[in-house]
């Protein structure tokens, strides 16, 4: 695969049009930000900034990318590009700077997450591998982070390769479930490549492949003595939960260590129930019961307002694709824009849904936090006009100006987006998907449950440096007046 | 990335498992299907076929996989795999037989479309690969194929590399839009590596670099004057679309083409009528009008309905992703297996829940055909046990065994599974993407528009031959009763 051509032809003929006009040496500043918060939730977890790191690292045209690009055709079937484009696509280097929130923060609506500045032509043509790894792998480490919050410190094991879209988007969801509290994944290719632990069961098909299920079962605990979770509804659960218990018992006789049972269909409420009397009455106690079937947060929470008695929680599809939401909406917007030689211009862009509308500036995120050490709240802000640190902050929701919140000064504080790269150098240091993971799960303690529901959640407050506010109502109505 | 480790854990644990119990010789055939149309359609468009072949292509064991194999740990501290068994891996070939339905194929709930026959331990091992591929393209060419009816020979055009899970799930859907009918991407990658058309327009960011919007769409018709689309919203769309007017009617003059206006925000229909109003009056009769914004097919038919005069739709997050619907819920189970020696024995999963029970024998598709060259109906049977050709054929809907339908004997009927690889051996011919979607567009027109329908579409006959049918019921009997 090609780095530098993940990316839309829309950037590649802007660059170009850039570089007609002699814009080589305009600078620019994006931020990326999303809207709303997934799964109509309180919060996100943030991730893909390992695989934004590694991209941007090996970003770069070669001369097969450019050789390609000269064979397209305008629709009068001129060259879409002109050579001395393609030569000067030879020339660049990510020499950017950038700031983001660490992956495993725990972000909201509405805040820039990434600031990039830097050439505008290299920052423009950043846009879709970015958000291609951030918009994916922050909306599965936060479906992640939701169903351990339904299991209530159960494990939540991911299984959801086969549902995943595509080989490197299943790598990428197993990854970001396991940085969102996932204990392990199934994916072999996940668990080698990001050192995540694995976890896995039997198919049917095991139990297909000898004459009887009682066949099977002895097999198995024979074959994998310490290893063994035994499926038991091939063809019948309650039948088999009897067999595994039976086979369970021999395997404990000979020393062994029966691990538990898998239900995989039927009410896994009434079943697990019966499993827990079936295995605790011969003597069972220590033999876990694994779940699975279409799980996700809403169902493990239901399944265990019902006194369900599972210890392992698979979940497959919903965590590898998002389930019934499959994209997280992040968007990747110009905010400030800085010619040869001149100040910082600050840009927006207006729309006519109030949604869908920017902020301008080089924009920053401070968050505070109450004297019980929870976030309380988060002040967008612009570097090129910081507001006063030795006075109260105030924050206005740039969509409903009667919500602001303010701050006192002694407050502790830090800033959301800290360097990742300086100059194309990174800066950062590197954390494995384990310490990102130990942190997400300390992150998720801190914040107040309110905004850990489901339903109808409470809104973490974010706004707009007071300042910063009325300079962007002052610039929609220019745009909007053409003053 | 490494082929054979993309896969579960359990299907490298059983397939020790197999080994130890010297199952090496024993055969399996499996059968790949989805239980449930996406989108709550009455078709799909199947798809993933060539991502299978290149895959199958170059599966296989290497040192490295298998060094790495043997560091992972069982529960107790052991090696989870054996020395003998990691030296038997790297003996293996594929060397199965595979039938499927050609790529493009419209294909339908309950039925096999994909038979793996061979070695039990490989075809095994295949599982999650398989199904990773064949479950997202068949979900994004479904997905493209509905939006494409909806759009009714409007073209539709695929925005949504950046909403995609991970780069490969992007370029993937890429692919499979095109198949199901888009006429491009933007994405640069998936077009270089499928030979896709391109597709862009401008985004708002370049109306922000510039000093005013005029100056923008100025600056666009100059720097790409054959190949100009202008973005109208960036300020406010009624505005932009007089300011894209004048850019226009300035380009034409000077001899170049202007090829139309992007809408991205407000409501379309409304707005796309207006547009239309002031590029006509402008004599601009040629523009095109091209809309984006969060469409679906849902949202496409409900403009067209109300007189949007829109000719390109760009559609982003649901192309890429499904939207609603983010996985295909694709099986792959066992329904045969063979010692060495002995002959096939048909193999049934019974489960607690109907819709999760399958299908026994060497599963086989006999499409029939009406007077009109429409597809009328799809008969499941067992190559084991073939029902004769020269009388009327009966299916019976497994689930519903109050629907049967027959089919004369004389009626044109194919065989919708053909051989995809014999031993191992590729024998099917490859086709180019270009030739896949243009068989996919004329299925579609050959395919009864009742099927077509998104709301209540009427359910296309899909049965099991009279004899399968009898045999599985008893099978079921006989696996609950443990006769």
């Amino acid at each position: 695969m090609s780095n530098p051509l993940l990316i839309d032809l829309y950037q590649l003929t802007m660059a170009q049009g850039y570089f007609l006009e002699g814009k080589q040496d305009y600078q620019a500043s994006f931020a990326y930000s999303f809207r709303e918060h997934p799964f109509k939730g309180g919060f996100a977890v943030f991730a893909g900034v390992e695989a934004t790191v590694q991209y941007l690292q090996n970003w770069g045209f070669g001369e097969k990318d450019v050789a390609w690009l000269g064979t397209l055709k305008a629709n009068d079937a001129t060259p879409l590009f002109k050579q001395d484009f393609l030569d000067y696509l030879l020339t660049l280097d990510f020499d950017l700077d950038i700031a983001a929130a660490p992956e495993g923060s725990i972000v909201f609506a509405g805040e820039p997450l990434v600031r990039v500045t830097g050439s505008l032509i290299v920052a423009q043509m950043l846009e879709t591998a970015l958000m291609n790894r951030l918009n994916f792998e922050t909306l599965i480490a936060t479906k992640a982070a939701r169903c351990c919050i339904a299991a209530q410190g159960d494990r939540v094991l991911e299984f959801g390769l086969r549902r995943a879209q595509g080989p490197d988007g299943g790598i990428s969801a197993s990854r970001a479930a396991y940085i969102g509290g996932c204990s392990a994944t199934s994916n072999m290719e996940a668990a080698r490549a990001c050192n995540i632990p694995v976890s896995g069961t039997i198919a049917h098909s095991w139990v297909m492949a000898h004459d009887s299920e009682q066949e099977a079962f002895e097999a198995w605990t024979r074959s994998s003595a310490n290893n063994s979770v035994l499926l038991v509804d091939t063809y019948d659960s309650m039948k088999g939960i009897a067999e595994a218990v039976k086979a369970a018992v021999e395997l404990n006789k000979k020393g062994g260590n029966f691990l538990g049972i898998r239900l995989d269909s039927g009410d896994l409420a009434w079943l697990s129930k019966r499993a827990r009397e079936a295995l605790d009455a011969a003597g069972l106690q220590d033999a876990k019961i694994f779940a699975s079937n279409d799980l996700d947060e809403y169902t493990i929470m239901s399944l265990k307002s019902q006194g369900a008695v599972i210890d392992s929680w698979g979940v497959g599809t919903s965590l590898s694709t998002g389930g019934e939401q499959a994209a997280l909406g992040g968007v990747y917007k110009m905010t400030a824009l800085k010619k040869p030689g001149k100040d910082w211009e600050p840009k927006i862009k207006v729309s006519d849904q109030a949604v869908k509308t920017s902020t301008q500036g080089l924009l920053a995120v401070r968050r505070f936090f109450n004297d019980r050490g929870r976030p309380t709240g988060d002040m967008v802000y612009d570097l090129l006009d910081p507001p006063p640190t030795e006075t109260i902050a105030t924050i206005i929701d740039p969509f409903d100006m009667t919500r602001q919140k303010s701050f006192d000064p002694d407050l502790h504080h830090f800033e959301l987006l800290q360097p990742l790269f300086v100059g194309g150098k990174l800066v950062a240091q590197p954390r494995d998907a384990t310490t990102i993971r130990d942190n997400v799960i300390e992150n998720i303690k801190h914040l107040d449950r309110s905004h850990q529901r489901f339903m109808q959640p409470h809104r973490y407050p974010v706004g707009l440096e007071r300042s910063l506010f009325n300079r962007r109502l002052d610039l929609i109505e220019r745009s909007k007046n053409l003053k």
